[in-house]
C-alpha cells in the first residue's frame, strides 16, 4: 500500500501564496506571533508525525479493527502508542487555549495538522477529533470550574472525549431524543439512556473518557427546544466510576479501527452545562467545527487516494498510447499515457487541492470567529462560515468518494483487493457522507436556512467577493478563461436561486427537491472560484519569475482541466434544479413497489 | 437486512408488455415453444429458489467469507447446499443446449434467471456464471469428443467451470499475457503458468473444475494474436488429479463469499480448444456474454438497494413534511416524505427498471444471435448487440453502484452498519466496473471500435430505431414530454459523434479523452429511450384499461422523474466532450504532484 506523504508544497501554496497566511495572523492580535516559519514547522513536524507513525497502521488498523469484551474496548496495535506519542509531541494542544494548557495556535493550523492526520489514518484521527469537539464545547460553554476539572485534561491529552447525540431512533432529527437528565440534591443530574454511534465512545487509549451528551430534563419542552447538554466522565474526576458503560461496538463498513459505541448511560452522575434546555443551541459550535472536520474527510479521501492512485499510474503498464508507443522500450506503455486513466487522476488532483483551498479558507473564518472581539468583524466571519460549511462538508465529501472511487478505478480489477488500500479509502470516506448531517441535511441546511431564510443574503455576501474577483482580474488576458465562465456563473448562481425561492414560496418541498441539486452546483461553483483564484496566484509567481515554473504551470493546467472537464456538471445541476418538485413527489408511497 | 423479493409485476411488463417476449420467441424456431405461461412458471421457480434459498445466506456468506487452507477452499455455510439444490432443480441446464442435456430455453430467460440470482446473492451466482461462461465457450468452440466429455457434465452441474484470462502483469492488456503450452506427443499440452482473479477457481461445490485457459504456444507471434484457448481440467476425466492448485485466495473489498483464486498451472495436461493463436478470438463470444452478465449485476444492484431503501424510508421516522405534518399523530413524519430522500429512491427505480429493460433488450439479441441461420438476421442482431454491450456494461454498473450507494444514503448513519446489508451492495457492486474490462475499456469499445471504426454505422443502426419510434409517437399528445426530448437528444448523439470523429482524425487521444463521458452520454439517452418506451407501452395499458392502472402510472410518472432528473446529465457530458483532449493531455507525468 502507498505510503502517505504530506503534500507539504502544496499545502504552503494555500497557506502562503493563495492565502497569505502570515498576514491573516497578523490581522489577529491573539495570533501575531504565528509567522512563516512557525507555520512551516508546525506543517513539518506534522508531516513527519503523520507519515512515520499513523500512517503505517493505517491498514493494520483496518484489518484487526477495534475488539469489545464487556464494556471494553481494545484499539488496533500501535494506535495506543501513536496517541501517547502525539500527545507528547503537544498535537493535541496545539490551537488550544493558554490558559487550560493550550498552546494558542489559530484553529486553522489544527485544521492544516487535522488534513495530514486525517489522509495518513481516518480512523486514528477520530480519536483526537472527538477531544476536539469536546474541547471547544466545554471551553464555550463550561463554567470556570468545569473547565478546570475537565477541560485541562481534555487538551493535555490525559483524557479524551466523546459527542454523545444521536440515539437509535434519532439521528438527523435530534428533537427526538429520550435520554433522560434527572436533578440530584447536589445539583448534578442523573443521566439516563442509551446513545448510538459515539465515536471514541471507549478505548484504551487514555485513562478517563469525557463524554457531552445531550438528554432531556424532567420539565423539557418537547422536541428540539427541551434538549440540554451534559458533561458525564466515564470515572468521576475522584476517581471512582461512573453509570457509563459501552454495550457494544458497531460492525462497519469502514473506519474499523475507530470504536463507534453504543454507551449506555444508568443513573450516571453529570453536570449541566450551559443553560437548561439550550444544549441544541450550545452543539452549534461543536457542529459547525465537526462539519469542517468532516469536510476534511473529503479532501483526505481526494488527496490519498489520488497519491496511491498516481504512483501505480507512472508504473504499471498496459497496452500502447492511442497516439503510439510511449515507452517503446517497454511490451506496453505506462498507463498515466491513457487520457481516461489522466481524467481520473486529474478529478482525483483537482478535488484534492481545491478543497485543501476550501477547507483552509474556510478555516480563516474560523480564526477570526473564536478570537476577534469585533462585532462586525465577527460577523462577517461567521456568515461567511456559515453560508460556506454545509457546501464544504457536503460537496467536498461526495467528490472526495469520487475521487477515492477513482483511485480504485486507476488500479483496475488489483484496487478491488484490500492489499493495495485504494478500497479502504472508500470504506472509511463512505462515512463523510453521513455523518455530521448528511448530505441531504446539508442541502436544506444550505438552501433553507442559510440562503432562502436570509433572502439570499448569505449567497451575496460570497458572490459578491466572487464578482469583485471578476472585476479585479477581466482585464488580464491570461485570466480570461477563467473569468468569463465563473463570472457567468456567479451571475447564474443568484438568478437560480431567485427562481428557487419563487417558486418555494408557493411549496415548500420545492425547495426540498431542489436542494441536493443546489448544494453540488454551489459546491462546483464555488470551487471554480477557488481555482480561478489559484491560477490567478500562480500566474503572478510565474510573471515574476518566484518560486518553481513547473509548480505554478501544473496548478494552472489543474484549473484549466477543472473548468474544461468538471466544471460543465454545472448544466446538468441548473436543469435538474428547473426540473423542479412535480416528478419527485408526485408518486404515492404505495407506488414505489408493486 | 431486507430480504430479497423478486420484482416478477415488473419482470413480466418488461418481458411481456414491453418486448413481447412471446412473439419474440415464436419468431425463433428453436424457441417457439417458450409461451408467456412457461415464462412465467419459469419466473416464478427462479423467484422461490433466489428469495428462499440464496437470499437468506448473503450476508452471512459476506461475513464468513470463503476460506482456503493449502490450495482447498471452502465456501461459507449454505453454499454447497444451495447449489447442490439449484442442480437438481435443473436451473444450472435452463438454456444449455438439449443435444448435451440442457433444456434449450432462451439465452433471455438465462439472463432474467441470472438477475434474481444476483440480486439475492451475487457471491453465489459467480459459481454457475463462470460455469455459463465455459459452457458458451466450449459449446461454440470446442470439438465433438470435447463437447461429450465436458460440455455434458458442465451442463448436468457435476463440474463447474472457469475463465482463465488474466495474469498479474496483465489485466486489460491480455496481449501481456505469459503462460506456455508446450505440446505433448499425444496432441494434448503441458500448461505452465499462474493466472489470477480466477473466480470459482477452486471451491467445494463440485466433483471438478474445468478451467478454460489463455496461454501461448512456443511459436506464437507475440501480442494478442498469439493466444491460444485450453481446457485444463483439475481433475481428468480419468479421475486423476491435474497439475492444476489453487495458491491462494484474494482478501477483497466485497463478494467475499466468491472466491478469487490464484491457479497455478504446473505442467498440467490442457487441451486446446479452437484454432492456435486465435484464442482471443474465440474469446470474444464468452466475452459479450461475460459482459452482458456485469451489466446484470447494476441492475442488481439498483434493486436489490433500492428494495432495502424504500422499506427503510416508509418505515423510519425524522422530522416532518416541509409542507406540514403528514402523520399528526406520530412525532416524526417517515422518511418518504421528504423530497431528497424521494429522489434518491426514485433514483435507485430509474436505474434499477430502465436498466432491466435495456438488459432483457440486449438478451433478445442474443437469442437472436446464438441460434438463427439467416446471416442477415444474425448481423443485424450481432451489431445491435456489439453495439449496446459496452453501454450496458459501462453505463449500468457505474449508475448500479451509485444506486447502492444511495441506498446507504437513505438508511444514514445507519447504512455505514453491516447488520442491515446495504453497505454489503456497495462493496459487492465496486468490482463490476472493474472486472470485464474496466469502464475506461468499455468506454474505448463503444466509441473507438463499435462507433467510430463503423464510421457510425453501428450508432445509426440504434438512432434509427429510436428515430422511429418518436415518429410513431410524435402525434401523440400524452407522448410529447418524452418524444421532443428524445428526439433532441438522439440528434445530438449522432451530431457530438461526429465533432469527436474529426477531432479524433488529427489527434488520436480526442477519442480517449472523449469516451468515458462519450459512454456516460450514450448511456443515458438509450434509458431515455427505453423510458419513453416503457411510458409508450403503460399510456396504451391505462387507455384500454387493461392490468393494474396504479402500476402503469407509476410506470409513467418515473419516466416523467428520469427525463427531468436524471437525463439532464446529458448537458453536462457533452460540454466535457466537446471541452476536448487538451486538458488531460498537457501535464507531463512528473508535474501531477511535487
Amino acid at each position: 500500500m502507498a505510503q502517505y506523504k504530506a503534500p507539504l508544497r502544496d499545502m504552503q501554496f494555500v497557506l502562503h501564496d493563495m492565502l497569505n497566511i502570515e498576514n491573516h495572523y497578523a490581522s489577529i492580535p491573539a495570533f501575531a506571533d504565528t509567522n512563516r516559519e512557525l507555520v512551516d514547522s508546525v506543517l513539518e513536524a506534522g508531516a513527519q508525525f503523520c507519515e512515520n507513525e499513523l500512517s503505517p497502521i493505517n491498514r493494520s488498523g483496518d484489518e484487526e479493527g477495534c475488539q469489545f469484551d464487556d464494556g471494553v474496548v481494545t484499539t488496533p496495535k500501535g494506535f495506543k502508542e501513536a496517541y501517547k506519542k502525539y500527545v507528547e509531541l503537544g498535537f493535541g494542544s496545539l490551537s488550544a487555549p493558554v490558559e487550560h494548557g493550550g498552546q494558542g495556535l489559530p484553529p486553522s493550523l489544527g485544521t492544516v495538522m487535522s488534513e495530514m492526520m486525517g489522509t495518513a489514518n481516518w480512523s486514528w484521527g477520530m480519536y483526537p477529533g472527538l477531544s476536539h469537539g469536546a474541547i471547544n464545547t466545554v471551553e464555550a460553554h463550561g463554567d470556570a470550574q468545569q473547565k478546570e476539572v475537565y477541560l485541562t485534561k481534555l487538551i493535555s491529552g490525559e483524557w479524551t472525549g466523546t459527542m454523545c447525540l444521536t440515539e437509535s431512533h434519532a439521528g438527523s432529527d435530534l428533537g427526538l431524543i429520550r435520554t433522560k437528565a434527572e436533578p440530584n440534591a447536589d445539583g448534578s443530574y442523573k443521566i439516563s439512556g442509551t446513545k448510538i454511534f459515539i465515536s471514541a465512545g471507549e478505548h484504551d487509549m487514555a485513562d478517563n473518557i469525557v463524554h457531552i451528551v445531550l438528554a432531556r430534563l424532567p420539565d423539557a419542552p418537547k422536541g428540539t427546544k427541551g434538549i440540554s447538554l451534559f458533561i458525564v466522565p466515564k470515572f468521576m474526576p475522584t476517581g471512582e466510576r461512573n453509570g457509563v458503560k459501552c454495550g457494544s461496538i458497531e460492525h462497519k463498513m469502514g473506519i474499523k479501527a475507530s470504536a463507534t459505541c453504543v454507551i449506555n448511560f444508568d443513573e450516571a452522575t453529570g453536570f449541566l452545562i450551559g443553560a437548561p434546555n439550550k444544549g441544541l443551541n450550545c452543539m452549534f459550535t461543536f457542529m459547525n467545527v465537526a462539519r469542517i472536520g468532516t469536510a476534511v474527510q473529503g479532501v483526505a479521501a481526494a488527496e490519498g487516494s489520488f497519491q496511491g492512485a498516481l504512483e501505480y499510474a507512472r508504473d504499471r503498464t498496459a497496452m500502447r498510447s492511442l497516439t503510439g508507443p510511449k515507452n517503446p522500450d517497454k511490451e506496453a506503455d505506462v498507463i498515466i499515457v491513457h487520457p481516461a486513466v489522466r481524467q481520473l487522476l486529474l478529478t482525483q488532483k483537482a478535488f484534492a487541492e481545491g478543497g485543501r483551498a476550501l477547507v483552509y479558507l474556510l478555516s480563516t473564518y474560523t480564526d477570526i470567529v473564536a478570537t476577534t472581539q469585533d462585532a462586525e468583524a465577527k460577523k462577517a466571519a461567521d456568515d461567511m462560515m456559515s453560508f460556506l460549511t454545509p457546501i464544504a462538508k457536503a460537496f467536498l465529501t461526495e467528490v472526495g468518494y469520487e475521487a477515492a472511487n477513482h483511485g480504485v478505478q486507476v488500479f483496475g480489477g488489483h484496487g478491488f483487493i484490500r492489499e493495495w488500500g485504494m478500497e479502504q479509502i472508500v470504506r472509511d470516506t463512505r462515512i463523510a457522507l453521513l455523518y455530521e448531517g448528511t448530505t441531504q441535511i446539508q442541502a436544506l441546511d444550505l438552501l433553507g436556512r442559510k440562503v432562502l431564510q436570509t433572502q439570499g443574503g448569505m449567497l451575496r455576501n460570497f458572490t459578491k467577493v466572487v464578482h469583485k474577483f471578476c472585476q479585479t482580474h477581466e482585464g488580464n488576458a491570461d485570466m480570461a478563461q477563467f473569468v468569463a465562465p465563473l463570472a457567468a456563473l456567479n451571475k447564474e448562481w443568484g438568478d437560480v436561486t431567485m427562481r428557487i425561492g419563487m417558486k418555494a414560496m408557493g411549496n415548500a418541498d420545492e425547495a426540498g427537491a431542489a436542494a441536493v441539486d443546489y448544494m453540488m452546483y454551489s459546491g462546483y461553483v464555488t470551487l471554480a472560484y477557488l481555482w480561478a483564484w489559484m491560477a490567478q496566484v500562480a500566474q503572478a509567481k510565474l510573471a515574476v519569475g518566484e518560486g518553481d515554473a513547473e509548480f505554478y504551470k501544473a496548478k494552472i493546467q489543474t484549473a484549466q482541466f477543472y473548468f474544461k472537464k468538471i466544471l460543465p456538471r454545472t448544466k446538468g445541476h441548473i436543469e435538474m434544479i428547473d426540473g423542479g418538485a412535480e416528478t419527485l413527489m408526485q408518486m404515492t408511497a404505495d407506488a414505489f413497489a408493486f
